[in-house]
């Protein structure tokens, strides 16, 4: 998809939205390619200032979106491709989550 | 470790701690006893309330870390065996790293 390992967001205040997950061993062709067309649509949205995300051999990902404000956080849980993707979420194929809004206060960074 | 895969945090307010990461290859083994190791001492210190932690197959990995306050991040960020595994990470483990402090605003989660 393109999207840089490491999200390049600006000065703090903004927001990020901590998606962690559990998988279900269901389906896991159609989980990732749903995935990355959410990721994909996620960029496209007002608002959006980047997305980092992992998972591990034992299923558990952690997802993490960033955003300029809470609203369009709000926007982009709304959006019908995505909320249609929740639902499969629930239904197929997670075991678990916990979806968790947050305002960044301070952020820095490393690079070799 | 016998922690649970997803962290058992309280009603918000509290503060999150979004670590992501990208390893270098050297040293696989010596990386992942350090992690263990300071998951083990993070869950000791005066307001940690849980932690998460992914990592995938790329390298890229996100660990995000809970506290009551953001006097507890400091405190745990100044411990001194974390403080030399920070400077091991900038040396030897990691060829970038992002963090980022947060306040948590609210949060839902799912079970099957």
């Amino acid at each position: 998809m393109g999207r840089p390992a490491l999200a390049a967001t600006p000065e703090p205040p903004y927001y990020a939205v901590v998606f962690t997950s559990k998988r279900t061993t269901e389906d896991p062709d159609g989980y990732a390619a749903m995935a990355d067309a959410m990721a994909e649509l996620a960029s496209k949205q007002p608002g959006y200032l980047g997305l980092e995300s992992a998972r591990g051999p034992d299923g558990v990902g952690i997802t993490v979106s960033y955003w300029t404000t809470p609203e369009a956080i709000m926007a982009w849980k709304a959006v019908a491709e995505h909320a249609a993707a929740q639902r499969l979420g629930r239904e197929r194929w997670y075991e678990a989550f916990e979806l968790r809004v947050c305002r960044v206060e301070r952020a820095y960074g490393f690079r070799r």
